[in-house]
């Protein structure tokens, strides 16, 4: 039975990085030790390591003076260690969404915030386009895809001052200019990898240059000093991300994906502006490709329910709208097949068949 | 082949828990999905969760009041945490090898700390047992086990104030009386899993007591609160967890594990202290069950690189000590049969036959 994962993280992977994880978890490449009992010190895991660093900088061609960091503690945990490392006066933070929210409210306690636009008028459902990066601050932050609210900036920005992104739901989803970034991390738990691993991908110029005393495991520059190996990493974790993006490169690299990527999304948003049953909920142009958010259109809003079981009689799971915005949210992953999409439209049709 | 793990961590698991584990990365008991893609909101994930917190429980007998953690980041996360959470201006640390001197180094940047005792002096070949806790700290820090330089703490302190202990290396080794600690932690990657989770047992009633702000993914009460799931947890790591739980149950418990362990130790303890080919370094009384520090006998030095390459012939692993001490450390975490003991002592008397 295939099951059609629409779920917003952890989500879809290609099932060639998990047979890979599976196969390494019995034994890994004739050693007679499993995946998870390997030492992190061993030739056999600084291969991998060193292999899934690489990948990810000749996927992204991320410029000569970055660093790629591979992470215990999540997305959120480095809400906390950016402003501990990057913040000595001021930074500016671009509201879009709870997860920039999240991001500002802990940045706030190192130092003055200036958000300098914020959607949260409509409810997160577009992005905001005209504002000013006050060129004194330290930093300016940014959330490149918003998983919630279903909205994505599509662009890298040009910026007069550091940058930094959380791209935790859209790093590999389509090619980035790196060097437009000062920083760029995520949790790996959606396009790139199991939950349990965070990425850094850190311009070495920035660090450094702060007052305060940083912790040593929050301080980025213990990590790369060791290459990621300071403390015991989460060795299976980066395994299954080396096998996801060994997958991403052999099917074409990001450029393929974000090609994938806009013609699933083209034939689901097509769908919801077609279907008099269903709305989009975030403005066109600024529409995610990763997770589109749409509801019950006006006066179909009773038919949330029985839309829902009526996909998940047809496999489709992880549809279920966030609490913030409701109705649908089907988040569709490199790793998520057209074919996937094209099951979940045609249930809309076959809905809307059912309720004419 | 048999491969015979005396790695200090990532360490040997049980075959059963990597057997389960791979067949779940496959596919999650019917779900149609992997593990590594199941929402961590998933009703399969918080059983998964539950069930580990609720079986580490029963085998330790935790007393009520106390609530585990599943964290990502790390033990050496918690050498920030601890203090951040609990000192607020004293607090007292027993030096006891180099993992006590990395939390003693993190908790002096946020109060005043205070060196109980320390075995320093004797390259930590000891666990100081004549000293005073001061009853005016905020909390007194042991390291029950130290994997670097083989010597253990056997039974559980009476402390006047809150004790912390890092367990990272012995928690399921042994009974413990729970109930005597204020705050247990420790990774997880020797006798409770695989690299990228950590564990925090608290006694809820510590928490709060601190007068600064702490950010929140390095509050204690966060995780609490949110039951370790406030951020997306390391799903596939916790999963081993339980499975690595309900083998120690089925095999027995704790009992059962500190009677093989005693027995495991006994008879590679008593080899070394018979063969004229190889000493110990560690007081006997302080002699770590789970890792077993010895070195070539004076004049035999020269011999170290021999044995090495003998046992390494006969599918030991992972035997080198570390460069603090030298010589050897077997360590013999939990899912370490008694055969591979016994294969390593074979090994130390064909050695010594050969060396006669």
């Amino acid at each position: 039975m295939t099951i059609h994962n629409f779920g917003p993280g952890p989500a879809v992977l290609p099932d060639v990085a998990l047979k890979k994880t599976a196969e390494a978890i019995l034994e890994l490449d004739n050693t007679g030790l499993s995946l998870l009992e390997i030492s992190h010190r061993s030739q056999e895991f600084e291969a991998i390591a060193a292999e899934a660093e690489s990948l990810l900088h000749e996927l992204l061609d991320v410029p000569a003076g970055y660093r790629t960091l591979f992470l215990g503690g999540g997305a959120s945990t480095q809400f906390v260690v950016v402003p501990y490392n990057l913040l000595n006066t001021k930074a500016a933070y671009l509201e879009t969404g709870a997860w920039a929210q999240k991001a500002i409210a802990e940045a706030k306690h190192f130092g003055e915030i200036e958000v300098v636009a914020s959607s949260k008028d409509k409810n997160f459902t577009y992005i905001p386009k005209k504002y000013t990066v006050p060129k004194d601050a330290d930093y300016f932050h940014i959330t490149t895809n918003n998983t919630i609210f279903g909205s994505e900036l599509h662009t890298d920005l040009d910026c007069p001052i550091p940058l930094v992104a959380d791209t935790s739901s859209d790093i590999l989803s389509r090619p980035m200019d790196v060097s437009k970034y000062a920083l760029i991390y995520g949790g790996a738990q959606k396009n790139m990898g199991p939950a349990g691993v965070s990425f850094v991908i850190v311009r070495e110029d920035v660090l450094g240059k702060v007052d305060r005393r940083i912790p040593t495991m929050l301080d980025y520059r213990t990590h790369v000093e060791h290459s990621s190996l300071y403390n015991t990493p989460p060795v299976a974790s980066i395994f299954t991300v080396r096998e996801v993006l060994r997958w991403v490169k052999a099917e074409g690299g990001v450029v393929e994906m974000q090609k994938r990527n806009r013609a699933k999304a083209k034939l689901l948003y097509d769908e919801v502006d077609r279907n008099p049953l269903f709305a989009g909920t975030v403005a066109k142009e600024d529409r995610s490709l990763m997770n589109a958010c749409f509801v019950m259109s006006k006066g179909n809003e009773d038919k949330e329910a029985a839309f829902l079981e009526f996909v998940s009689a047809r496999s489709i799971v992880g549809l279920k709208g966030h609490r913030s915005v409701g109705g649908f949210r089907a988040s569709m992953y490199n790793a998520l097949p057209l074919e996937s999409v094209q099951e979940l439209v045609d249930c809309m049709r076959l809905f809307e068949e059912d309720n004419k």
